[in-house]
């Protein structure tokens, strides 16, 4: 994949936005490769990205950003202007399951990501092995009872010190302190193990045996303070019966974790995703 | 197809029970068309469906219930022996939308759902010529907030004039009292348009909208007393983005709607979906 | 919904398109409600839909490509825009079988398809009834070996003299004339009831209970000379197992053609469909 | 899991067979967990899977064997009898592609597959490491236009050697000599990405891509001489469009060639797959 920029904006909507926005780019001769737009008619927001062939424009990362700037202050723009060469800086976090962390290990380790994993943080000792192999260091903060502020603080440590943009929650069955969770906020991704809003919070495979439905699911959301609410970025679900034992449905939904983790998380590094009172738009 | 009977047993497990049973069926000769069987090691729960030639036997139905009825005291069964000849007949009660009703009728006319529709019940006038244009009954009783217990009682001495087996609610907006609720447990057959337990109750698409789900669903159940909590029979979803608009969800959820209720029915009508602690065993 | 206008472009590809039209409709102060692009590296082409409030442009539909003429030519583009309040005049054909039939009636009926249905054309009478209840002219062509070429000569003048923009091929048992396919290019609709390419030609579902799939499908496809080789609109799928028999496929089957066939009809009548090197780009 | 046998039978259809076995078990006392049947009207055969707590039969594994023999023999029975206790040998074998085989020896070292893996055979060396890190022996056998044969038998040498039940091909990319086949019918199992039969052979996602699907399968099927023409096991889609670049579909599609893989496999360790006329029935 060629160098590309990618141009991210959100403002309330009026007439005008996309020509401003694509004459800028033509002027300079930028090369699109790829182009979405959503006008949402309740919220009055408007949504945009572009996908621009760096070497096509006659700026570095930091002349676009300038040159970009009056027209989102003409239209009171939330945006953002990011390099696909500058890879994000992804922490992953996980407890003693493996599926989640393995599985996007694999995908990076395959280039099928692309992001720096600069260490992982876990609560059990469990999956040293298996980062280790990769080459990614692993650091084992165990969470008690007692201790739950001072472990926070040294994953807050831990995280700051690799210059993590993005924190992921590889089935870190731990909940984030708030602070965290306002720091890095839009930037930690959960993937919660039921089809939300069903089943929040603890043993939703459990609270799906016991209900008796006839799917099982996985969503992939932005940690927010209220638990399991944050915005959704994508969510996977897999067909159940009678048949199938809570066991079985643990097995069979980490399927539709990893699956809709990855895709999420893909979704995250590539800028794709943009947040709108507690929604996202995702342009996938 | 040809003729068949309906073997349906629920019981206690035990060791024996399958060997008595085909035990009973092979010493008259009996053809197994189709057989099914579930142990719930849970509930300790034994569940079993048998369908049989009925030419292969030496009995008429009253016959074969009078010769099984030995087995089932001894293993303490729940069980009911049906005859694919008796077509159940099906009440369908709707409102003003068309979809689900208009779905069933016609899966009906061109043969696939097996079943008589002695009539329709409608709280609104809309859907009298479709209705009628298959031949079927159709019955406008009004539901007003000062009549309902009277609307209610037109609803039972009609359903129960027409001899109905079971109770379709069709996209039928209204609340039925606890006396129908219970008087027909089992048989009566709501489509909930949203992914049970998601979003119950009113405007369930409006919920899905507000909260920015990235699927949507439908739930095929049994009607208990408590609002959309009752025995899910079927449930279908399909993929919404941030581009569908709350219209476009009741749209799109149609599809999921109807197809989940006609599954749903057919199953019921097939004598395959079995009833314990609130949950199904769905033979499909 | 409001009324709009719908642009669709495709041309090859090159810097400052998008500029162009946008500032186009910005300089009329024109209202996008939605638009879409989409830049095909291999075949080096650009495609794009924009819909515009109609009210917010100060032209009518003649006067509005007018204007958009000298834009068009100067980047050779293959193009068109149409008026959301013309609902397209869509021939629908039958044979026997009825649910693809009815279910386009009923979303019709129902206010889901903006299209306007002149005419039914069918070669069984059995559909007569339901048809004409909708208030649908319906028209008897019988098509035998001996009569095909007088048969489709009555077709093409029904088709003609109903002013069709848009015939969809409802489950039509017969091979439409070249004549007619290259008549009406990109403009007829055919459900195959297979998920292409696999199983192409008569009887697609014996053959894949002949080979003993999981899942089996329908394909929603432009009719071409080639027999089911047309460019693919919408394909939907469902699972299937060794207790399916033959007329459960047909049966399961039913459901992913109705759904495949509604889908592509719809991205149809909106212009979301464009047809490139036998391909389509579907801006759904 | 508590331990147990496994009765897989198949053969010509008749009243008796489920009263005679389901007898034999319950003489001795059996405690059945899962009882699977399927009556298939078409080839007048009949298939059976019993799964039976082994410590409720006063049997070891042969004296089960020897006990059952007579009954298979009066109904002319293909049959078998497992042990859940004795894992099944499975021999991978992969090219340099990492995303099934890596998903295999997580799914493995995770519990979740219940086999041994006594090596893995490549005609690669990128995939040594992560084979080596899971404790498994690696096998480096290149394979040349000018070596097949010595290569193969190499390969056949070391299936041997290593006692193997079944083979499976996570992606290997050669084609196995038909003697290995026909050595091990019914029990090597590969990977094809595409939905059979569409796009048999080589590179199958630029045939989809070329043919512009919008859902593109992976299927799991037994090896026969025939190339991608054995019995089908399991299959997976996903949705795809115009969006998507052949890479985007060979990613997207991997995810589908795991899922089908990993659930075929699965399906045979555990012994529910029985084949049949080059079909499957999959007791699942």
């Amino acid at each position: 994949m060629s160098r590309t920029y990618r141009l991210v904006v959100a403002c309330p909507d009026r007439v005008g936005i996309v020509a401003k926005v694509s004459n800028f780019l033509a002027t300079y001769n930028g090369s699109i490769t790829e182009a979405n737009h959503h006008s949402d008619p309740v919220s009055g927001w408007f949504f945009m990205r572009h996908e621009i062939c760096a070497d096509s424009l006659p700026f570095d990362l930091e002349g676009l950003r300038t040159a970009f700037a009056p027209i989102a202050k003409e239209f009171g723009m939330e945006w953002k202007i990011t390099d696909s060469a500058e890879r994000k800086r992804v922490v992953l976090m996980a407890s003693s399951q493996s599926h989640c962390l393995v599985d996007l290990l694999h995908r990076w380790h395959s280039g099928e990501l692309h992001c720096d994993i600069p260490c992982v943080i876990a609560n059990h000792e469990d999956l040293r092995g298996i980062v280790e192999w990769h080459g990614i260091p692993y650091f084992y903060v165990p969470v008690d009872k007692e201790n739950k502020a001072k472990s926070f603080d040294r994953v807050a440590q831990l995280v700051s010190e690799h210059d993590a943009d993005t924190i992921v929650l590889a089935r870190y069955m731990q909940i984030l302190p708030p602070s965290l969770c306002e720091e890095y906020a839009g930037r930690i991704i959960n993937i919660h193990h039921s089809f939300l809003p069903s089943f929040v919070g603890a043993k939703p495979y459990h609270q799906a045996y016991e209900r008796g439905v006839k799917l099982i699911g996985a969503t992939c959301h932005y940690v927010t303070e209220e638990l399991d609410a944050g915005p959704i970025i994508e969510q996977d679900i897999i067909r159940v019966s009678h048949r199938d034992s809570i066991n079985d449905m643990v097995r069979l939904g980490k399927d539709c974790e990893k699956n809709a983790l990855a895709r999420g998380l893909r979704y995250h590094l590539e800028d794709r995703v943009l947040v709108h009172n507690n929604k996202t738009v995702v342009f996938s």
